[in-house]
């Protein structure tokens, strides 16, 4: 085992989009397990957006990581060494590891996957968080009905993806914007979305009127800014707004762009509604459950974007915000 | 029977608060009924923020007034003729009549109100379209719980005020913002209010940290505008925010200011949810029917602000905008 433990610690608060020099990549020892605990070989590191919230000071969901503290993220990895009773070495494990190599956790911190069912990275993706965002957001707030139209943005990301796929099993239309076309090919070619808007080079509006021609009766926003007014302009009457994530807004060093079209939630007698997928911590291994079905039946399709190396973490997070990954944006730290 | 009836048309379409070149004074005939029509003789004319949006061009929950035509209000009168065989002369009724002394109006378009119950006045304030606003928001979207903490803006008002003695009917504490010392202490003397902020004299978001302690369970927004954000700063878990109205926004000559702290929704799992009161049509005798019994039993307070003369049309309505008037404006036409 190396007695080396590389770990990218927050150095300074960012201000706007992290810059290098708000990192130090430090070298501690690889931790002995406590009672009860798990020491964790990290293999892979999941890549988020709201990890960029989660270095900013200030009331949220859960507490900011503090200056000096290892960079919080979901991580994957296989356990080497174990004081817990019902974890073995050589079981493969998720959780808050942190941007690290190694991870010493409390047993009941860590959950267990089955690789046999899935690949590791897998369960950072369509099995993991951003899958379970897309079911709870998607079923609990969206309720999609057949023939109901679904739209997404960042729908070719690891929230989006999972999104418009679920729509389409549920027997609804699913439109996705993406940005560029290799990435709008993707969700109607590979994914089985019914439309995508690229973003990047047509009118959103335009796109939506296309598209949304009944209204928009579900949108599951994960961008905010431009693209949720222009959503706002389309909805259908009870539309429902799921309001999971603000990605255009999350650096901006002026004061978030606030929806100027939310009346339209009046006049049409719709809601915006938000949700973390940590409201839903005593119902995931339902999700997970019925995601794996879906998994191993081919009706969900997962992808991940893997880069090699810890020590390209800090370049590789602000791929999350050009949108320069195709899929769920992981970290490879160990096999 | 007077020949003529004066009424008021659109002139042309208003650029933020309207002027006095905006209407058009206009004598007609009074009409005659046609079959199945009543003629009412107009006795109290509504003034509604809703109106302000009306004159604007654009697709909304109902078309707008038509440059040229008589100003759509809601009022209160006598019928003086009629068609329709359910309807008799002298029957007092309410509809949509419009800013004029006299209208003629399908049977199945006016409602028959009775002021042994109550005085016509209230039948446009607490036991009208305010008061069924107020009750279906709150009850309907906000579902308010004992020991709950209700937000209400525009708190003196007629949705307002009828919305926080809803809420202390159902046990939930009562918290308004107003302008003013005078709408302030009439809404915690007078209604029973728990508190009041003064949004003129005293900062928003201390009052809120003072006056909700354990965040805002339901607010009732009719304001928009600032007041929406600092209430946003302040949600509890599994917060509900009803958007009712944004009189701040309604004259503004630049794009509505969106709610900044929108994704205060999203770390609380709480929704922002629009309705207008005609998206409960099918259920209005259910809500008349309960705040009637309220009303007569003397646990639902009505307070109009009524101004004589259907010539001063113009210079009320913009009263509305500047909470110059103390409970419902109205217009009194004739008796």
């Amino acid at each position: 085992m190396s007695a080396v433990n590389r770990q990218f610690r927050l150095a300074a608060r960012p201000v706007g989009l992290p810059k290098d020099s708000d990192w130090t990549l430090a070298e501690s020892h690889v931790p002995e397990p406590g009672p009860e605990e798990v020491l964790v070989r990290v293999h892979y590191i999941s890549l988020d957006p709201a990890m960029r919230g989660w270095m900013n000071e200030g009331r949220s969901y859960i507490p900011p990581v503090a200056v000096g503290d290892v960079m919080r993220a979901l991580a994957a990895g296989e356990v080497i060494a174990s004081e817990h009773p019902s974890i073995a070495v050589g079981d493969h494990v998720t959780g808050l590891f942190g941007v690290q190599e190694y991870a010493a956790m409390h047993g009941a911190a860590v959950g267990k996957v089955d690789t046999e069912l899935a690949p590791l990275p897998v369960y950072l993706s369509a099995l993991g968080m951003p899958g379970m965002t897309a079911y709870f957001g998607l079923l609990d707030i969206g309720r999609p009905s057949p023939g109901e139209t679904v739209l997404v943005s960042g729908a070719a990301g690891a929230v989006g993806s999972v999104v418009g796929q679920i729509a389409k099993l549920k027997g609804a239309r699913a439109v996705g914007i993406a940005g560029g076309p290799e990435k709008c090919s993707y969700i109607v070619d590979d994914l089985g979305f019914d439309a995508a808007i690229d973003y990047k080079s047509q009118d959103v509006p335009t796109g939506l009127a296309e598209h949304c021609p009944e209204g928009i009766d579900i949108y599951f926003d994960n961008v905010g800014g431009p693209i949720l007014d222009a959503a706002l302009a389309h909805l259908a009457r009870r539309a429902r707004v799921i309001i999971c994530g603000a990605i255009s807004q999350y650096n901006q060093l002026e004061a978030v762009q606030g929806p100027a079209n939310y009346l339209s939630v009046l006049i049409n007698h719709a809601s915006m509604t938000g949700f973390v997928v940590s409201d839903y911590g005593d119902r995931l291994a339902e999700g997970v459950a019925e995601m794996a079905g879906w998994y191993a039946a081919g009706k969900v399709v997962s992808r991940e974007h893997i880069v090699d190396g810890i020590e390209h973490f800090p370049e590789t997070l602000l791929r999350l915000f050009t949108g320069d990954h195709d899929g769920k944006l992981e970290l490879h730290v160990a096999t």
